[in-house]
C-alpha cells in the first residue's frame, strides 16, 4: 500500500511536470497566461479523477497524463473567461485601456485554449472522447447562463439549483471520470459507474464550495468571505435558509439583492447560520458524497477505487 | 446553365432556412443571440465556399448543408466575442451593469456556440473534419492575438501582416473549402487545391475589407469610415502608404496612433490615397485573387469551379 501511495504521488508530479515544462502552445502570450493561472494553485482534482478512473478500470494511468491535464486546462480556460466576467467589480477607477486590453487578451486566450485542447484531443483520442469534451463544455456554458438568469431569484427551487450545478461543475468531473474510464479500457458498466461517481462528486464539490465561501476564513479562501452573496448568487446555504420560511429573513435578503440595502453581509451570513443553512448544507454534501461512493458499487475493489472514495470523503465538512 | 444557377440559389436558401428555423441550441438565450447576429446580414461566403468545394469534387452539396452552416457559425461565434472586445469603445457613458451583463452573456454565448458546433461536428463528421475545425479556431485566436500585439506598430512588415491575415481570416476560408472537398469525396490533390483556393481567397477578402473600411461610404459599410485607423490597426492600405517612405506622413500617423493627435482621420485617409495606398491595395487584392484562381488549376472544369472563380473575381475593386 505504501508503494501504491508513492506511485500516486509520482503520477501527480508528472501532471505538474507537464504543466510546468511540457505544456506549451504556439502563442507565447497565451502559454504564459495559462502557466500563471496554473501556478496560482488548484488541487488538480479533475486530473486526479481521470487518472484514478483509468486505474480503477485496470488501465495504465501513465499513458493518459495528457488527457488528465486537458481536464484541468478546460477548467482553467473557463476560469480565464470568468475573469472577463468578473472584471466588472474591480474595473472602476482603473485605466480603461489597460483593463480592456486585458479583457481582449483574456477572451482570446480562453478561446485559444479551448481550441488547442480540442485540436490535441481530436488528434490523439478516439471517439467518443472528443465528443464528450465538447458536450461538456456546452453544458458548462449552459449552466453558467442559467446561473446568471437565476441571480437574485429568491424563489429558485433547490432542484433547479442542482440542475445548474450539474451543468456548470459536475459535468466536467463526470467527463473526467468517464474519459479516464474509457481510455482505461473499462466496460460500459464501469464507464457508467465512474461517470456517475464524477457527477455526484461534482455536485458535492460545488455545495462545499458554496459553504466555504460563507464560512472559511479569508486567508484560506483567497478572496473575501461572502463573495457569492455580493454577486447575488443563489447558493445552497442561502436556499436552505430561505426554505425555513422566515419572512423577516426573506425580506432582508430581498432588499440586499435589490441593492436597497448594502448593510453588512456578515450579518446576513450569521442569519443563514442561525437558520440552519450551514447545517443543512453539510447534510446535503454528505448525501451527495454518499451517492458518489454508492455509484462505485459496480467497480471491483482496488487501490484506485479506495482513493476515489477518499476523495469523496474529503469533501465532508465537520 | 440556367438550371444550375437556380439549383445554387435553392442551396443557399436551404442554408438560410437552417439558420432561420432548424438552428437551435438547448439554451434559448444563446439561440436568440445567434439568430439576431445571423439576421443582421452577411453574405454567407464561408458556407458558399464549402458547398461549392463539395460540388467541385463531384459530391452532393445538399448532404452537407449543416457542415456549411457550421462554418458560418464559427465566424458568428468569433464576432460575438469580438463584440466583447470592442465594447471598450462604446462603453463610456453607458450603464456599467447592463454593459457588463451583456459582456458576460456574450462571452458565454460565444463559448457555448463553439462547444455546440464541436459537439455536433464530432457526432456527425469523420476525422479529420473535427481536427481541422479546432485547429482553425486556434489559428483564428492566434491571429487575433498577433494583431493586438501589432496595433500601432508602424514597422510591421507586409509579410507579418499577411501571416496575421492568413491566421485570423484565411484559415477559416481554407477550412471551409477543405472540409467541403473532403466530404465531397475529393482526392488529396483536389482537397489541397481547394484548401489553397480558400486561403488565397481569404487573404484577398481581408485586404478588400481593409480597403473598404477606408473608401466605402458609411451607409454601405454599416460603421464609420476609418474605424480600423481609430483602433490603431495596421491594415494593408496604411502599410503600403508607409512603405512610400514619406517622413512627414509617418510622423503624422505616429502622433495619431500615440494619441498625441486626434486630428481628423479623414485627412489621414486622404493622404493614404494620395500616397497610392489604395491603388497598391487594389493591386495586392488582384494578386491574391489571381493566386486563388490559379490554385484551382488541378480541378476539372465544372459549374462549381466557375462559381468559385466568380467569387474570387467579385473581390476585385475598381
Amino acid at each position: 500500500m505504501i508503494d501504491a501511495v508513492r506511485d500516486d504521488a509520482d503520477l501527480y508530479a508528472l501532471v505538474e511536470e507537464f504543466f510546468a515544462s511540457t505544456f506549451s502552445t504556439d502563442n507565447p502570450l497565451i502559454t504564459e497566461a495559462v502557466r500563471r493561472m496554473l501556478a496560482a494553485g488548484g488541487k488538480r482534482l479533475r486530473p486526479r479523477v481521470t487518472l484514478l478512473a483509468t486505474q480503477a478500470c485496470g488501465g495504465d494511468a501513465t499513458a493518459h497524463l495528457y488527457l488528465a491535464a486537458y481536464m484541468e486546462l478546460i477548467h482553467v480556460a473557463t476560469l480565464i473567461h470568468d475573469d472577463v466576467v468578473d472584471n466588472a467589480q474591480t474595473r472602476r477607477g482603473v485605466n480603461a485601456t489597460a483593463v480592456d486590453f486585458g479583457n481582449r487578451v483574456s477572451v482570446l486566450a480562453g478561446d485559444y485554449l479551448f481550441a488547442w485542447i480540442f485540436k490535441n484531443v481530436t488528434a490523439s483520442y478516439p471517439a467518443p472522447v472528443p465528443h464528450i469534451l465538447s458536450a461538456t463544455l456546452a453544458d458548462i456554458c449552459d449552466g453558467e447562463v442559467l446561473q446568471l438568469r437565476a441571480l437574485g431569484d429568491l424563489d429558485l427551487p433547490i432542484e433547479q439549483y442542482v440542475e445548474i450545478v450539474e451543468k456548470k461543475t459536475a459535468s466536467l468531473f463526470g467527463a473526467s471520470a468517464e474519459c479516464g474510464a474509457i481510455m482505461g479500457g473499462g466496460t460500459s458498466a464501469e464507464v457508467a459507474a465512474l461517470r456517475g461517481f464524477g457527477r455526484e462528486y461534482g455536485i458535492a464539490f460545488q455545495m462545499r464550495d458554496d459553504l466555504l465561501d460563507m464560512t472559511a476564513d479569508e486567508r484560506t479562501l483567497g478572496k473575501p468571505v461572502g463573495n457569492d452573496l455580493r454577486e447575488r448568487k443563489m447558493t445552497i446555504p442561502l436556499i436552505h435558509a430561505l426554505n425555513r420560511g422566515e419572512a423577516a429573513f426573506r425580506g432582508r435578503i430581498g432588499r440586499f439583492y435589490d441593492g436597497r440595502s448594502d448593510g453588512p453581509a456578515a450579518e446576513i451570513l450569521a442569519s443563514i447560520g442561525d437558520l440552519g443553512g450551514f447545517d443543512a448544507t453539510r447534510a446535503s454534501i454528505a448525501t451527495y458524497v454518499q451517492r458518489a461512493k454508492a455509484a462505485l458499487a459496480p467497480m471491483a475493489e482496488s487501490h484506485a477505487k479506495n482513493e476515489l472514495q477518499s476523495l469523496a470523503d474529503a469533501l465532508l465538512v465537520e
